[in-house]
């Protein structure tokens, strides 16, 4: 009998492991820690939650741990694992101040990733909040709910300490927010406060939000955050929050703003402390590396999820891109090679889509010209903007579309896209292309789809493979 | 100096082509001929504008006359190009009861297609129509537009014979139609009828509308078309239509229906009749047979668009799928080729989409099990249906993916889509795949979007990937 699989983490990198091995070998004994109470929750939609859209945070959860025990799973919640002894096959774990050993055949390391501190004081005022924890996106629904609209089904989860939630449901709600970062969660959250009417003040060092977008959606996304109503503060560093307990006010270069709320987005750092002089060897992005079967340096002990590199499409090298999918494959394909039968990883893209009110933003590949460069590549990049539909058919909007390739090989790099009209999901057909290595030559021969109510005659990426192929052979 | 470059057909290949030659060999005479008035015309927005959602004709038309010779074309209506002397390099063109000579360098067939006649009495009815020609579209158009209503700005290309037109306009709009054909025109139509309130009958020989997009479309298209109203007779032979002068019923094998509207859609036949005896091939469509720059078999003759075959990308032999973006790509190539230097003019997948009420289906590659194993494929597929979006996010709806591979090699052999958000669009992830030779163990490790607002985690095409891969594996 094979010692049991251990899986350190009970979201999706770590409960798709688990319950694929057990599906595929129901003999073997699955057991899953995860030190919080909260399992397999859905981090992308919190900004939805939080906005009003999704009812309740129960929605976000996609198993609870009754579906995950009826999978034959043996899930521990409230358990941390403190230690790995390799050489024994053995871990530590804690819980309810006690601490005990449990030796594994498998390991899966899937400790995720937590949130940036800032390097900015006040970031422990009350009201100054992060957005990596499903706890965070309760209490800010809570705050922002109007004291009369109080309802507690919206935290219908079970995990949520409701006497706490009433403290925030009680007080009135605040009326300005200042965001810090303007990423993914910067920009989604901007549009959850503005639906909640609250002066919205978003704060970001680089000169455009969203950064692994590129320019030219970075371009589009400033006029849609403006347009809508946030009050942007781009090229400008925050340089301390102050308040006297809660928060009052955001001192930055460019002045003082009044704000009864903070959000801190400025981004996440792999967990991978629980590694350190276990021989788990870590990539510069400081994730963990692993080879193409999930596995570490060390036998028997896999990492997955937001806390493990994986490798990149384009490049051919380990990169750091922690994203729901990539946790879900990765996990999934561990647990199968755990079960038996060795069952890879995949490649990623960087494939990553953004909403911003109406404005649909996509990215895959390698769209940075100075990354593109340090990977080999001689980067060109060209921009275009064409109609989502036949130009006369009611709907049809206006698609940016920015495609680089290497100038040498005509390799397709990388690719952003944004529009009102379907824009996101367009970025598919590029992050296709990149995983067959695909030049911008044949990109402009794919047989895309045309009827007027879903695109023209010259798709939108097609007209850019156009323009960027004469730009490489012109 | 070279002798011309000669174009017959003034539509999507036939103008890409003489406008692409011109812009990169200045100096070089095109001349075009085209046999009817209309050039530049939107075949597939036909449809939407007898419907009312394209307001005028014009809109449907990409180019003008003045438009087309501002670009240095020498372009001719009503000129009908009626024969080919390959070995003196001429074409003898009648226009206007006169007959005349002109020699070509380079000779281009952009002949198109045409509705193929009904093999039934009663087509020549009045109000029996087809929808090939944009002739009819106005006409149509102008029929279902209540006499109150009319306005002749719906004919603002300036091709429109008014007076014809008005005697539709004062007739009393028909309230009964018959559609004979369940293919693209007949399904768009259905919705166009519907449209203007008319009690409308669907016959179509085959059990499913659009064959071409597969069962599990066919079922869909079913559901949305009966319960959007459309009457259907699917499985049902029209043996007659019937009437004084005008129509008044449709015979068929279940039964009479009186009808005061009926149009025929059963499909088109590639225009070929101009090279019989020249030394131009035909493959087993009917339609010509070129080599991948858009040769036929005799020198200096080039055919594209709907009247020419062209390579398919899975099977690797010549097939043919008269749709617009092949003609255009097709059309452009060439006109590179002619200008100088050799521009493939790019192999096809037979992507196609087709809306119908809600319904936005999509289709791609060999997905009849039928013809796989005619090329050589031992086809097995899979269907599934999964959500558009993540569940708990508004805007989800179900997705209906199919995948067929081949068993052997596990290459991905065609797809079909339907849904109702954003799922045609979602084609051209899998014709990007097909373009690149893709085995289902490869899509499913591809790096696809995922945010809650436009894909869940698994993206339907993952899931039916993931499937389909068990299905060959397993």
């Amino acid at each position: 009998m094979s010692e049991p699989f251990v899986v350190v983490g009970g979201d999706a990198a770590g409960l798709s492991a688990a319950s694929k091995c057990k599906r595929e070998d129901p003999d073997r004994e699955v057991i899953v820690y995860e030190k919080s109470d909260w399992i397999s929750y859905a981090h992308c939609g919190m900004p939805y939650y939080v906005k009003g859209e999704v009812d309740s945070i129960g929605d976000l959860l996609s198993l609870s741990p009754s579906e995950v025990r009826e999978r034959g799973v043996d899930l521990h919640r409230n358990h941390e694992v403190v230690d790995i002894d390799p050489d024994r096959q053995v871990v530590r774990v804690e819980a309810d101040g006690e601490s005990a050993e449990q030796s594994y055949g498998d390991l899966l390391i899937a400790t995720g990733a937590r949130a940036v501190s800032a390097p900015i004081d006040g970031t422990d005022l009350d009201d100054v909040f992060t957005m990596h924890h499903m706890h965070s996106a309760a209490a800010l629904r809570a705050l922002l709910t109007p004291p009369e609209e109080a309802d507690d089904s919206i935290f219908d989860a079970g995990y949520v300490d409701l006497s706490e939630m009433t403290e925030y449901f009680e007080r009135d709600p605040p009326e300005t927010v200042a965001i810090v970062g303007g990423g993914y969660v910067g920009v989604e959250m901007a549009e959850a406060f503005l639906a909640w009417d609250l002066d919205t003040y978003l704060y970001q060092r680089p000169s455009r939000p969203a950064p692994p977008f590129g320019e030219a959606v970075g371009d589009e996304l400033v006029e849609y955050l403006d347009e809508s109503g946030v009050e942007l503060h781009l090229d400008t560093e925050v340089e301390t929050l102050d308040g006297d307990g809660s928060i009052e006010r955001v001192v930055a270069e460019d002045g003082t703003v009044e704000v009864d709320l903070a959000l801190v987005g400025i981004g996440i750092r792999p967990n991978t402390g629980l590694v350190a002089d276990t021989g788990v060897e870590l990539g510069d992005s400081g994730a963990i590396t692993v080879d193409e079967y999930g596995r570490t340096a060390v036998e028997d002990i896999y990492a997955a999820g937001d806390c493990a590199e994986d490798r990149h499409a384009v490049t051919g090298e380990d990169e750091w891109v922690p994203l729901g999918l990539t946790a879900n494959r990765a996990g999934r394909a561990i647990g199968q090679t755990v079960a038996g039968g060795l069952e890879p990883v995949g490649d990623i893209a960087g494939t990553a889509v953004l909403k911003a009110f109406d404005l649909e933003c996509g990215r895959t590949g390698i769209v940075d010209h100075d990354r593109a460069e340090a990977a080999g590549f001689d980067p060109v990049s060209e921009t275009i903007t064409a109609g989502s539909r036949s130009g006369y058919y009611p709907g049809n909007a206006e698609t940016t579309v920015t495609l680089t390739a290497d100038r040498g090989s005509g390799k397709l790099l990388g690719g952003t896209i944004a529009g009102e009209d379907r824009a996101a999901i367009r970025i598919d057909t590029l992050a296709s292309a990149l995983h067959k290595e695909t030049t911008v030559g044949e990109l402009e021969r794919f047989d895309l789809a045309y009827a007027p109510p879903f695109s023209p005659v010259w798709d939108p990426i097609l007209v850019a493979a156009k323009v960027l192929n004469g730009s490489l052979t012109g």
